[in-house]
């Protein structure tokens, strides 16, 4: 097995066809995603723009449909839901089909579409996501949504995350520099996530923004099976 | 003072006018680049091309002149000069103009230029390019030349001795998230920097290629004070 670590979509030079990709914006898009999964979503949707977004939902026109996402990590005025993972309940998601915007998430998501497979991870499902990958391939490439077109150490963590189960479904890989890094970060920080991202860029952001439930929710590791996989411009659950 | 990291000249994507930057290249163009400077080089002037290094080799057409640099790592067939700094001795390049091209290393100073000041940063000059690229601004954006478009930890760890240089001028800074990550893992291994190295892509190549004695002396720290500037694409010593 072999596990390449980007650490921005745009920093994906190479061709990812014989790849299985997984997608990490730890905080929070990702975690969104399976947390609506796991509470029962029945599709997602990820589309670029906000004006996609509320087309998109025109188009499908029922009662079903869910516009949800952010920008600059705030609500998006007339949609139902925001970026936050505690919103996406049972209750509240089951059953509908969800039309989703993120800054950085679905960026990343879109430029992994020709993955031969693509999966959304976070720590929520860190040994799901790595034993589906591993289900479907021997070449892994995880992608970070990154924040502002750049290095956060959030979704680096995540992959350090991930890359520790597959390692424990399969010790020997070839790993690149970063996934090595981003390893070597996660076994270091693994006792207490939330303080070693104090003073990262988009954490102070979303605690400045009052999210500090959202970060300790985003940060809790392997608490959900869902895996939520992207094929045809859909999201559904791999597991179900 | 603010600190920027880019793991690769390919990631930069905002306009860096307002910035003074460093370049590394640690293993080893940028080490070459100090090295002959040290040693009293005239002038380095970095291509892109290999072609290009002739035809401006050429047309400088005097006995002075030394083509130099590497492909894959390699030496050029009928260039005076490998990649190894090892060959940059005072005999050799005192009172020298050299003609360089590298794989990485060029792309990565040649992105910098728009930059008000570009300097080269190695390990060798940890100390002597903090110092001269803190005296020219407040934004100090550092360019890892990478490996093959991706991430190189030899890279990082350098940054990471740099930024820790440049925190010993002034303590109070902002750092972005990739910043502080170099300066974490460049704490924990500055006692075994080679070991640290160990299964590294770049390394693993240069090592490969016999070149334990290259590596050796590019990880020394601070051993040198000259500080190779790039202006009018003519790099020429800061400190001189």
């Amino acid at each position: 097995m072999a596990i390449e670590l980007y650490a921005t979509a745009g920093s994906v030079e190479k061709d990812l066809r014989n790849h299985v990709a997984i997608v990490v914006d730890a905080l929070r898009a990702t975690s969104v995603m399976i947390t609506a999964t796991q509470n029962g979503v029945r599709s997602i949707i990820p589309v670029a723009e906000v004006e996609e977004a509320v087309e998109m939902a025109r188009q499908l026109g029922n009662q079903r449909v869910l516009l949800c996402g952010e920008r600059q990590a705030k609500p998006i005025p007339e949609f139902h839901l925001s970026n936050s993972p505690l919103e996406y309940t049972p209750e509240r998601v089951s059953g509908r089909v969800i039309v989703m915007t993120t800054t950085n998430g679905t960026r990343a998501m879109l430029r992994a579409r020709d993955a031969k497979m693509v999966f959304a991870g976070g720590f929520l499902n860190a040994a799901a996501v790595a034993q589906a990958a591993r289900e479907n391939g021997e070449n892994i490439a995880i992608l970070c949504a990154g924040t502002a077109g750049k290095f956060s150490l959030d979704d680096i963590l995540c992959s350090g995350a991930i890359i520790s189960r597959l390692l424990d479904i399969d010790g020997k890989q070839y790993m690149d520099d970063l996934a090595r890094t981003a390893l070597t970060l996660y076994d270091s920080y693994r006792g207490d996530l939330r303080a070693s991202l104090a003073g990262c860029t988009h954490v102070e952001h979303l605690r400045a923004l009052g999210m500090e439930e959202d970060i300790r929710f985003c940060l809790q590791e392997d608490v959900m099976d869902a895996v939520p996989y992207y094929v045809d411009g859909v999201l559904r659950d791999y597991t179900a």
